[in-house]
């Protein structure tokens, strides 16, 4: 095996096709853990560092995740709380926040899956899974048009080469009113990509989104919605379906979902007002 | 929205087809979070109750998928040391280990994500992501054919009834070493769907696997390989690709692992001395 900066390692394989074997160098979709920790000052405990989160992720823009995967998950409020980032060893990425950074650690609670309390149906469950501190997101003043939505998956596909390469990866894109994808991340675990979006566009200052949206490479799921709110996100679009708890969760926090998106193709799952039919 | 039994629920969508809108109903697969508890008796601490996972998954097969999800962590060594299983409410599962049973609470914090050290290269994490404890797998004794083994995703495919409705879930198969599927379980999550096809031959008393192979409609991931060889599961075939770690697994534990897999196609990435080429 080799391995580069791409994201990308090389594996000799047998691959048949057409009833003909050879042997060949094959491009893998790189997968390593990243731990990363945390440094914050607890009013009881005083200083503290713990490990937060050990991810499957494709190395590669390891600040953006990190960035990402603690905004997203409610636990990192604003860039400004974070004092200092540090990648000593590739696959641990440490970062201190700063003494006066507002910081609930019952947040961390809720990655580590120790919550005790879960509801007995779905809309019990939106509650116990940590989304009480947002709000519905406002109408759009501006309208997408529904023809450059359908586009967007074949603009994205031009746009992976990690997707390219190997045809194992997901990726996440940011576009705007008009269907133009400005930002593009990949990784093999789709919550990566999306928190590596999101860690982007901290740092870029873009956050919370008021006129862009999220495309997704493969389905939508309860967990990616979230991470699409936490951004302020009014719109995600995926390629493949949702599930049940993505479309709830779209329903009560006002997020244009829309599913099997492609080339005159496309499911509205929530927000077909506020769509340009015309287009 | 009204939800059966069948792991499917219905939502009324606007769909855009060829040019043409409609009202229609669409069916989603359920996504639900599912809260394990667990109960063991601890030497230091006597009895212990705990959380040990919330999963999003796709209600039914609860049971198996706890059993599953318990045993492919190794957190659970055998069936007889389950006492009790009760779910008196949907969303959570509670599993009573006896005092006998042997139990690790160490095994625990993996799935917490809390260890605190990760390898600096692929090699280590191996050996820090918990795979010490097993061995490499002993050469099979009879081959798998590789002809029907290329036949199995178009199987697989009119056996995934929650996929077929909704086209937003993973399905996983058991075989035989002639390509006949025996048992396929689906989730919103691969590894829910994994853990559910284990719990369940753990409760068959099939486990560990010798001569059957398991099959995943999606990509092959480090986590699906942990479970398979847990499961001690000789061949693992992806419809899609793996990721790096996946193969390095596959290597270090000799499990032949085949991407790609269809009519008149697939990457072998180990094992392709295992296989009969002639079928």
């Amino acid at each position: 095996m080799s391995q580069n900066a791409s994201g990308r390692a090389i594996y000799s394989i047998r691959q048949l096709r057409e009833g003909v074997w050879r042997q060949r160098d094959d491009s893998l979709a790189v997968e390593e853990p990243l731990e990363i920790r945390l440094g914050y000052t607890d009013p009881r405990q005083g200083r503290v560092h713990r490990s937060v989160s050990i991810t499957m992720r494709t190395p590669g823009r390891d600040v953006d995740l990190a960035l990402g995967f603690l905004y997203s998950e409610s636990i990192l409020k604003r860039l400004a709380d974070v004092e200092q980032v540090e990648q000593n060893r590739p696959n641990v990425i440490r970062l201190e926040l700063s003494e006066r950074a507002s910081f609930d650690p019952a947040r961390l609670e809720r990655h580590f899956y120790t919550t005790s309390s879960c509801g007995v149906c779905g809309k019990a469950s939106l509650e116990t899974l940590s989304l009480s501190g947002f709000d519905a997101l406002p109408p759009l003043h501006q309208r997408f048009t529904l023809s450059s939505l359908c586009a967007l998956p074949a603009q994205l596909r031009t746009r992976q080469p990690l997707f390219s390469a190997t045809g194992g990866c997901h990726g996440v894109a940011l576009f705007d009113l008009r269907g133009n994808i400005e930002l593009v991340a990949e990784d093999v675990g789709r919550h990566n990509a999306m928190d590596k979006l999101i860690g982007a566009l901290l740092q870029q200052n873009r956050l919370p989104l008021r006129e862009h949206g999220i495309l997704l490479s493969g389905r939508a799921s309860f967990e990616l919605l979230q991470k699409a709110l936490s951004a302020g996100c009014p719109l995600v679009a995926a390629v493949g379906a949702p599930s049940s708890l993505a479309v709830e969760l779209a329903q009560e926090f006002n997020i244009i979902l829309l599913g099997f998106l492609g080339e005159g193709r496309c499911n509205v799952y929530h927000g077909h007002e506020a769509l340009d039919f015309d287009g």
